[in-house]
């Protein structure tokens, strides 16, 4: 696509809504044709647009507005994109570095996902969309050419939440149920507002083990994306009145006594402590860090990516039982690992934790990449850690 | 939930982008405290809050906007919303019956997803949300307390295309690839501009199937989601020029060339005509016309619902080999199934479809419901169809 807004595109998108969304208002058994949907809905464009040079156009259909800005994580700021002809709003601009990167339009100060990207970025409290800028050479995160493992959606009933529940589970190409080998798992906790499907569609779990795993760089494993936060639906039911982003414990309840057990029984997987590992970002960097550290005949590999601690609280949590004291760490555990951009608000706390356990004599690795609190980094975190788990 | 906006929710909701979304802009290392929090971050809202009465509550944050309009299929037409302290905009409406309604919100003119929804219904060119009001009693719909299938997120290569593609498959609770069963398989392809995660996220083809198939009403078998459009990718790649979506003979290929291949080569299926179906909606009604009609040695059960048919150029597609000969199908084909409800626009074409059929002998059904091009109808249609297939 060389250009935006073809005409022979637009008349043929002009079917778009009609298709698919909603009941046009036009009468029942009207007789379709080009000329009753060309009056009905007006045409779509395409965004983004990845150009040859590795910019990317966006552009944002907003006839009446009166400002339309683009905001993503591949500028240090937002920019007002530019008004161009029937009320397409545009953008050309490339990234440092070709990524995943989230962006929304901010249309006269209101923040909307892009209608025409259906690459969306799941949260509960946003609608961010994807822009999936790629290099000459493929990536780590991108599809390669080697054997694909695949992302399930299973659905079980919570004890724990008393409610019905799904999470999401790779398995590696080639994974037999039926065959002699048993995998190690990796339990991995999304984000504050992040859901179930983050790590796997922005954090392209998939791909980045299918290629690590191709590469002999990591070992086979099964990953499993529980949902911290049952509270929507617990609240809509009535068994909880208030959404508890603090409620770590049931986050490690549910972990054990619900999504472990689903996976043992339903999964050919090992399950001893030392083929386990829970890892997790920002507030789920801290629920992995209460529920690995809290439960070292669970876990022997503990990962947090920028975990959302606050203060010095790791130093109660190492006495009053929360994790396990800290001169057992060496003896108990093969991996203590955190993650923190040197940009991120929360290295302030990590580089505290960091001192912390050396100072206490705790062998552990403490990786400061550049970058912030993004997904960026996030899936830089799991490249690294899939190469270490299990070994 | 009783009301819409507790102080102590909206406190924790403070940390909601935060820890999720974006860089905030605070300094690296500042310490974090509820207090920085606050400063940095807006709370949130709850939307859509289901309330006991069978009411449903919207809510949008948009403090400097003129004017937000709910649009919503549970309702006539789109209706105002109100007002409230702190720029948020609510109103409350009771749908007809329970069931599963996409909806937006017009910010001064402009759609946008609930951005306090995380249940996006997938799609290229719009974003809309989906409101799930339950009744009394779970329906056909509902997550049930049943044995679950899955649906597996599978990637592979078209040959077809020249790119790499996913598709999703449902397979029944119990499926086992080392045991002796093996399954029919249904075809199921979305609407236009639709893609291959709608019929599970808005369809909900595994609470259907999983439903139907634990009451004895369906029986066992695997659905398989493939992506109708490649063109968004192949014009990246260089691969298209433009987006051509009448080119229906592609998609009848891909799914023949390269989505059976892959299905009957790493799923235990049946692999004759007999246990094998195509079915799709709207454009995909079009495309499962064209693909099963035309195919009478790959498929004898082929339905279209609500098919994007023009005018009566079946007359056409049964002579020139677009589709076997009108005479052979009663031979041929052991479901010919067309299912359009009454207020869909595309009625009309269905209505003459139908008589054509008649007046040639075809045995077919024809199921025409009330409702007009919706999901709601389409729920609906595969609930007919898993009932009759491969029986």
């Amino acid at each position: 696509m060389k250009t935006a807004y073809k005409p022979f595109l637009a008349a043929l998108l002009l079917l778009v809504p009609l298709f698919s969304q909603a009941q046009p208002q036009a009468g029942a058994g009207q007789r379709l044709t080009p000329q009753v949907m060309a009056r009905l809905f007006p045409p779509g464009v395409v965004s983004p647009e990845y150009n040859a040079d590795g910019s990317v156009t966006f552009r944002c259909q907003a006839a009446d507005a009166a400002s339309v800005v683009l905001d993503t994580q591949m500028l240090p700021a937002a920019q007002p994109m530019v008004r161009g002809e029937g009320g397409v709003w545009s953008l050309t601009v490339t990234p440092g570095k070709p990524d995943i990167y989230p962006y929304c339009f901010i249309v006269d100060g209101k923040r909307i996902a892009d209608p025409n990207n259906p690459f969306i970025f799941p949260n509960e409290n946003f609608k961010n969309s994807l822009a999936d800028v790629r290099g000459p050479e493929p990536s780590v995160q991108d599809i390669r050419d080697v054997p694909h493992g695949k992302v399930s959606y299973r659905f079980y009933h919570s004890k724990t939440c008393g409610i019905d529940r799904v999470m999401t589970v790779y398995t590696p190409a080639g994974y037999d149920p039926a065959g002699s080998e048993r995998l190690p798992v990796l339990y991995l906790i999304h984000g504050m507002t992040d859901t179930y499907e983050t790590w796997f569609k922005v954090g392209r779990v998939n791909n980045i083990l299918d290629n690590l795993i191709a590469d002999g760089l990591a070992r086979r494993m099964i990953v499993v994306m529980p949902y911290a936060n049952p509270y929507p639906e617990m609240m809509r039911q009535g068994l909880a009145d208030r959404y508890d982003s603090m409620d770590t414990d049931r986050v490690t309840r549910e972990i054990l006594d619900d999504v472990k057990p689903f996976i043992e029984s339903n999964y050919k997987v090992r399950t001893s402590a030392r083929d386990r590992a829970v890892a997790g970002f920002s507030l789920g960097g801290r629920q992995a860090l209460a529920c690995g550290l809290g439960n070292p005949k669970e876990f022997q590999w503990v990962c947090a990516m920028a975990p959302a601690i606050f203060g010095e609280e790791y130093r109660t949590n190492f006495s009053d039982g929360t994790y396990a004291p800290v001169a057992s760490l060496n003896k108990s555990f093969r991996l203590v690992w955190i993650g923190t951009g040197t940009s991120d608000f929360l290295i302030g706390a990590s580089r505290s934790l960091d001192a912390y356990l050396t100072e206490n004599g705790v062998k552990h690795t403490f990786y400061t990449p550049d970058g912030g609190h993004t997904w960026m980094n996030c899936r830089d975190y799991l490249t690294h850690i899939a190469q270490l788990l299990f070994k």
